[in-house]
């Protein structure tokens, strides 16, 4: 059958996939995968081609920018296609524009989904889904924004925490850390001078959401700011009002310290 | 080891789950389920245990508020524990307490990710992730609020997106529908006259996520209040300010009206 579905990886390492999508991996005709979107830190190809025992086409960022995914639907117009993703493989906004290809071309699409960053952070924290507000990307220093610092005080105007996805480049290995996001912070703080970050501000770091022994830690920026969080990849959150649940939750499992009760709204 | 493992069934059916999460359960001495607190429509017991081949103790709500998980926190003293969960195991709050009752009795915790809703929506839509504001569960008309329309009037207020869940109660069969929920959304509405939502207001139904085919369409709410999504689960979203990227991925992946266009911001 001639189709594209496109197939999460999940998190972490090759059985970050599902059953199911380690499944269709297995029947399809023709199967690619890019891994530049985001670090599986653990992920190795040998181990994945002989759980789904098939060839598989890695294509990195310039392949599919220069022929815009024209392999790919090649390939699925002859027969069942697999476009491995990590994470899960349509929650950024990269292959969006291949599935709205494929469908003006008349090739049917079915996602697979995949463990998102998204919802393992959130997940990992301990902190209520439905407090989050928009979700923002710390830049590295060369694409410098206050965007990160703004979204943060406009959820924190309605007590709404912020996740914060860190910057990387996996083909080129650089994550941006921790310590630099709160840095950056900080320094947009200087100049707004708004309250928003403070060294009393708490804060929550996590680093390799969906590996074994993922680092999570919680407590005021002045503790986490030199922090060693370990290996990449990073994410952030900036706390709005916190729930007294939530601040058990931070204390018994993010490593917070006890006077983070006196944050209780 | 002693150690109690949150492990995700993803959506759907007992192919959801993850390779690793799988592996987790095989290796497990004791294995609890829960599947009250999410519908996975093709989820068949016996599949799964052939699957994983463990004996596995299906706990319901009443069992797990009435000992407060007192039997799996026994278990996880004495042996590797894993609790299998729908979604993804703590993105809803419902077992937070659990592992935060474990950790506090020096229970080592360990979370296997798994697709959740909440990432899975997002995905299907075709709209940006960092345009979603905070989410909201719309309830059964038995426990009418006015929560929902007023999460989607301050969303909208910075342009952004409000994903709705629609109460369910798994156990007892009961889904709201997403015809029901404009109707309570318009009721609200003709109360508060805020313009928030009309017959031309945009709109994002979403059945059966992680399904093979799950039903999604976009459109105007005249044209979804009344449209069938088949069968359950269900999602709405209600969109802020939409980018032409988005306009274009709702008409080609969500069959919406190509005059949808003139709603591009």
């Amino acid at each position: 059958m001639n189709e594209l579905v496109f197939v999460g990886l999940g998190l972490n390492d090759e059985k970050g996939i599902t059953v199911k999508g380690l499944e269709e991996t297995k029947t399809a005709n023709t199967v690619f995968m890019e891994t530049y979107t985001s670090l599986m830190p653990e992920f190795s190809l040998e181990n994945f081609k002989s759980l789904c025992k098939k060839e598989i086409h890695v294509i990195n960022r310039q392949d599919l920018e220069e022929d815009n995914g024209k392999k790919i639907l090649q390939a699925a117009k002859k027969g069942k296609t697999v476009f491995l993703v990590p994470g899960d493989p349509l929650i950024a906004t990269t292959h969006i524009t291949l599935r709205i290809d494929a469908e003006k071309q008349r090739i049917k699409t079915r996602i697979i989904h995949g463990i998102s960053i998204i919802s393992a952070i959130v997940s990992l924290s301990g902190l209520h889904n439905y407090k989050f507000g928009k979700t923002v990307t710390i830049p590295f220093a060369e694409n410098f924004s206050e965007t990160p610092y703004n979204v943060i005080a406009q959820n924190k105007q309605t007590g709404l925490h912020t996740l914060c996805l860190l910057d990387l480049k996996a083909d080129t290995n650089q994550y941006l850390s921790i310590n630099q996001a709160i840095k950056s912070l900080k320094t947009i703080e200087s100049k707004k001078k708004m309250g928003i970050i403070s060294e009393s501000t708490v804060a929550l770091g996590i680093a390799r959401a969906g590996n074994d022994n993922p680092t999570v830690k919680a407590g005021y920026i002045v503790d986490l700011e030199n922090f060693d969080f370990g290996e990449p990849p990073y994410s952030l959150i900036i706390p709005g009002d916190l729930h007294f649940m939530e601040v058990d939750a931070l204390i018994a499992c993010a490593n917070a310290p006890e006077n983070l009760r006196r944050n209780i709204k």
